[in-house]
């Protein structure tokens, strides 16, 4: 079956949606997510082969898998054949990565992943240990349209983008995926020349080792639910619907910015109509604050931490904003500190961080 | 004693040197390191107050350590008083950082200091774990000259520069450091825009994770001398005196490149006159070797890792340099998914990068 359009479950939302399933030409998944069943005809695609995924390296000092993808050196930065490959297609209009004229919500396998259901077999090398970088890598398409952010879409589009990253969170774990991380990359420090509202998803074969230390914490008993009732009011920034959005006491980012439901569930999939309301509306809350005091499009990095497999019975889902600015105009660079110790330099107190943003 | 001229204790050094120890007008170490005493006067310095380094906070769910240091958020841009602090003073000119007309090379406390000697205490967080931020943090001048670099210099400054970083080594962990961190940022990408040729030490009051992780791997058994021996000749890049240059094939960076003595050493402490001529040599070659690839001043940063405290039975050193370029024109961005997971994504396998860091 190549083309499925189905209800989706998702009792969270306000009003009922669909979710259609589409191969496209060159075997990758596209899933079109909207309040509305999608039926548009097909436009032409690309064919062509499609990598598929490298191999995983373990770093035998710092304890961890890394993912080798020699194949995306070569991705072309300028888009094969469309300005923007996130719109939707324009019949007698160069192909884009959605053969379709209007979508609400995307979600596609990445054409240059670096994970994959069919990666080949690693090369060997004596003394290494080294696996297949099974997975997935897909892109998430917030809007058709082309300029906007989480703040400008609106709640009825973050609530779909819920839902949908709920749907690819059950569908990656009954894949075999070990932890699941949708990630959004924004902004020019961040590397990110697209200005499409988008967003990835990552399906690991393994439990990073970030994820494993929360994982252990929170199994020996860490309580987050009640260090947000001892710290909020004065790292709140903001809060809705059982959801805090706060700056963590002990955050590594100026202005790094966590939300959280003040009760412990183990990823989005388990929010109330309540949370779920709420968490969407922090999306864009936290995003306009930002936006607010940088002055300007904020470079951040935003990922979503719910439980790696098996961990469901203790892990606490946060979602963290990690913004690469300092200051309005100052970046916060990653220099050998961090990258060689782990240990962050921290300029900016995580209270007088919550205090700006609270205001804002 | 407010200004000592001693012999360095630098028995692999080509021909004697000699260390200045001097306390600046604002109460800070400043150590010139040379082949020749150092018997200049000191010229006009500013006075003012220092501030005294910030606190640590335990991160509960990476399990780690940060550092927080509000003040230095207020730190200038725009050098406060010459053009460039790290050169030599003039009489009658402007006070720069080394008050004296001329040095070989230069250590000084860092007047932005995160980690102080003299630290506060804490401010008290429910249910935070914190400490005095105490350690050093201190700048390396590695020529008069403002314009340079780790090639440039020369290998008797490079030897000279070794016989530093084991000078500070020993002092810093007489003073109660339990890891000690020789590096470099280099460039605009890693957020450097001071061109005069300098790197930094901190002095940690605290085993970082990555150097526990390394600590435990190295206790363990991993044996980097059997796998140097197994993955040279198609990981290396250069050698020189014992000492191995090389990519290693579970590298995080691309054009990532490690220098580590063939035997085990827990430190450049340890070295041999042969390695330590070598190790010199190849820190100049490495960057060379950057330079002509990338086509331009590569940004990186270098970290030295020897042993934390209590660890030099099984640790073995190495000197790391991460490279923020992929290709000619190219940035690496480290974005969501390092952020957020550990798990690096690697485009340029390292075999790949051996060998061409090896033709140049």
């Amino acid at each position: 079956m190549t083309d499925t359009l189905t209800p989706l479950e998702a009792p969270t939302l306000p009003r009922p949606a669909y979710r259609r399933q589409f191969i496209k030409q060159d075997g990758r998944e596209l899933f079109l997510y909207g309040y509305t069943p999608h039926k548009g005809t097909p436009l032409p695609q690309e064919g062509g082969e499609v990598a598929k995924g490298g191999e995983l390296r373990w770093h035998p000092l710092r304890q961890e898998w890394n993912v080798y993808a020699p194949h995306r050196q070569n991705r072309t930065f300028k888009p094969a054949s469309a300005d923007n490959p996130l719109a939707p297609s324009q019949p007698g209009g160069a192909p884009t990565e959605i053969p379709f004229q209007d979508f609400e919500l995307a979600v596609f396998e990445n054409k240059f992943t670096s994970l994959h259901t069919e990666a080949p077999a690693p090369i060997e090398i004596q003394g290494l240990r080294s696996a297949r970088a099974r997975g997935r890598c897909e892109v998430v398409v917030y809007t058709p349209e082309a300029q906007g952010n989480l703040h400008t879409i609106g709640q009825d589009q973050r609530r779909l983008l819920l839902a949908a990253w709920n749907d690819r969170y059950q569908a990656l774990f009954e894949a075999g995926c070990e932890f699941v991380l949708p990630f959004e990359n924004r902004g020019d420090e961040v590397g990110v020349t697209l200005p499409h509202p988008h967003g990835q998803i990552y399906g690991f074969p393994f439990i990073p080792s970030v994820q494993q230390n929360a994982a252990l914490a929170f199994a020996e008993g860490y309580d987050l639910s009640a260090d947000l009732t001892r710290h909020v009011p004065e790292y709140s920034v903001s809060s809705a619907g059982g959801i805090e959005a706060f700056c963590p006491p002990y955050a590594r980012f100026p202005f790094e910015v966590w939300l959280a439901p003040q009760r412990r569930v183990a990823g989005p999939w388990d929010f109330s109509p309540e949370e779920a309301d709420g968490f969407a509306h922090l999306l864009g809350d936290i995003t306009r604050r930002y936006d607010a005091y940088f002055e300007r499009e904020t470079a951040y990095m935003l990922s979503l931490h719910a439980a790696p497999r098996e961990t469901e019975d203790s892990f606490h889902f946060t979602a963290q904003f990690y913004p690469l600015l300092r200051a309005p105009g100052r970046v916060k660079y990653l220099a050998s500190v961090e990258q060689s110790t782990g240990a962050f330099t921290v300029d900016v107190m995580p209270e007088r961080a919550a205090q700006t943003l609270r205001a804002l």
